[in-house]
């Protein structure tokens, strides 16, 4: 389908899906279009037993650039001046973003060029991110009089308030050695060892419990916004029904007699 | 004015206003005085279109030494052991702190020196922070019976748990080069390069539109103590007013169009 | 006692206790014994006058493995599949880790191994954490498939969040060189060295005012989880009581005096 170019799908026999942004001539933006397939391939793959864990690569050489700003001006074409417009695409944009957070498949940026603003939201939303010595983030909105005040709402819960003030007042490129230092990517490699080190991570994880993963992702997100005797009481009823569940009395019982566990879902 | 000295202000054509604290020969207490300067400085500047960042420096060998300790030691006069002239003295930096927060205008702490108590808690409380590899940072109450409950709340919003309550615990001088692995500030350089670094952030913070950078800044600390949801509804709503407001449309279409943009209140 | 062998208390004149894990042929695990012994250890340290600062270490190779997993697995024998059980247990656990949090007097942790699931949550739950380079922390219930959960509580409130989720979503050892990195401990030294590292931060810890100690642990974690606004006025208060306590007044005064201050409960 001609509408599948800018988005691939690649679904290996790990259960490791490789979402492949493919607009990469236009530096990959998060178009009304690609926000549409984004969505729809998060919530799919948070719905399909086969996908155990995600990855979210780019082809060409930025990994994203952010939202479409020749589209977005055009949204002032309407008689609100856009308003109408900008409220629905920057909806689909936070949408989008808080679909990797609720989907139930970890999922994985893998990052080789830069990744700005709404691109550079976008790996900070992921649970985990690899990123090549070529690649560089930034928050530039403010070169253009429009604040990244939704990426900063990613940034900000992945980097401390200095840091991220630092990328949100001078809008600069922070390179990905820096970006490691600051906490907004797990880890740094050379381009030629960015796919493999991203493949090693995924299949570890794939050969997890997907219902595990499932419980370990929600109750991350969640107990992180209680106060901790909240958190407390959450997880440990949380973890009270993992230890209920078959594939841990399966992972213990394997672990115990020192065999290979068999998940339900693998 | 002779109350003037204790904290000189130095407003450049770019919008660049220098705030000094020069009671340098008393490590720059933040006496009552300071307090209410440094107070009334960050409300006229905020309200100022000519001023579009602030730098906070210091003259002198301390950028500061925190609270008077012989003026606090003098409350304890009164009839109520001084219950009633504490309240108000901590209430006066507590409130000074968050009137960096409330600052419209981005504010950069440019460090040479020790910052110690409420001092480390001003430098906490910048959106930026600069450091001279001669700067140190502690919060040393602990050694004196009072530990630093205020400074924590700001000193805690900007390194990990660990780290806090090592310089809350222990009381010791953290060097600048580890304040900067910790997150307490931005960046560290040779006291010759020290000025000249500042400004150079503060001039591009400068060339920024004040609309935008003033949204975005209410924003940061706004959604940081939302919860995710929260915070992107929030944040979305901002970005679409953002969006709307002629800086955004101008820089934009200056973007487009390949040239520079004229914000409204340059 | 026999019933005592499992944790070892030892209190020196300093007012330094050392509590040692001491089921290392089993490598520490919390087990009900051991959870019920760390919970009374750490209530009665508490309220103890004597105790000025706790060490929390380890005999044998490892700090702690977490659960008993064979414990637990004996558990699941009930009608209802260990449900009561393992709500009992893993509550206990979670006390005994807020115990830390809620005890008075500043906890280190000292590791010279490895500490794992819950026991790395031990780590993460102690104000401070000195770690030998020997040492190495995971949260691998992943591998069996039960989420570390309730150690993600304490983890995530020390490290940030790309950093926690490559701990519980891929479950591999961090060395200690990178826990220190993220957050996780304060220092790292040789393994000859961490007893005496530990030693002198505990011994510069005793020679507080435990009252000062106290107030400022409690308002630490308190205002952690308010609101900016909140948070200063909370520790505004805080500090007025401290203000007018007889150990602030007698630690200024000697502070003035240039003299050692002679806390009221040394």
């Amino acid at each position: 389908m001609q509408a599948d170019d800018i988005l691939l799908h690649d679904l290996d026999d790990k259960g490791i899906l490789r979402l492949t942004l493919n607009d990469g001539a236009r530096r990959n933006p998060l178009s009304e279009a690609m926000l549409t397939r984004l969505g729809t391939a998060f919530a799919e793959a948070g719905a399909d037993p086969a996908v155990r864990v995600i990855i979210l690569a780019a082809n060409g050489p930025a990994f994203s650039a952010g939202h479409d700003l020749k589209e977005m001006t055009a949204g002032r074409a309407g008689p609100d001046r856009g308003r109408a417009y900008f409220t629905r695409i920057l909806g689909m944009c936070s949408d989008t973003m808080q679909a990797i957070i609720t989907c139930p498949k970890p999922v994985i940026a893998e990052v080789a060029g830069i990744a700005t603003a709404a691109g550079c939201q976008l790996v900070a939303s992921c649970d985990l991110a690899v990123a090549a010595d070529t690649a560089q983030f930034s928050t530039p909105g403010v070169h253009i009089g429009l604040f990244c005040s939704t990426p900063m709402v990613a940034l900000s819960r992945n980097v401390g308030n200095k840091h991220a003030m630092e990328m949100l007042l001078i809008g600069d490129m922070t390179p990905a050695a820096r970006a490691a230092e600051i906490g907004l990517v797990n880890r740094v490699v050379s381009p030629e060892a960015l796919r493999g080190t991203t493949l090693e991570i995924a299949g570890k994880i794939a050969a997890k419990s997907s219902m595990t993963l499932a419980t370990g992702k929600r109750a991350f997100y969640a107990q992180r916004e209680m106060t901790l005797g909240e958190a407390y009481d959450y997880a440990t009823r949380v973890m009270v029904e993992n230890m209920l569940a078959r594939d841990a009395e399966e992972g213990i019982g394997a672990f115990i007699e020192k065999r290979s566990p068999q998940w339900q879902d693998a």
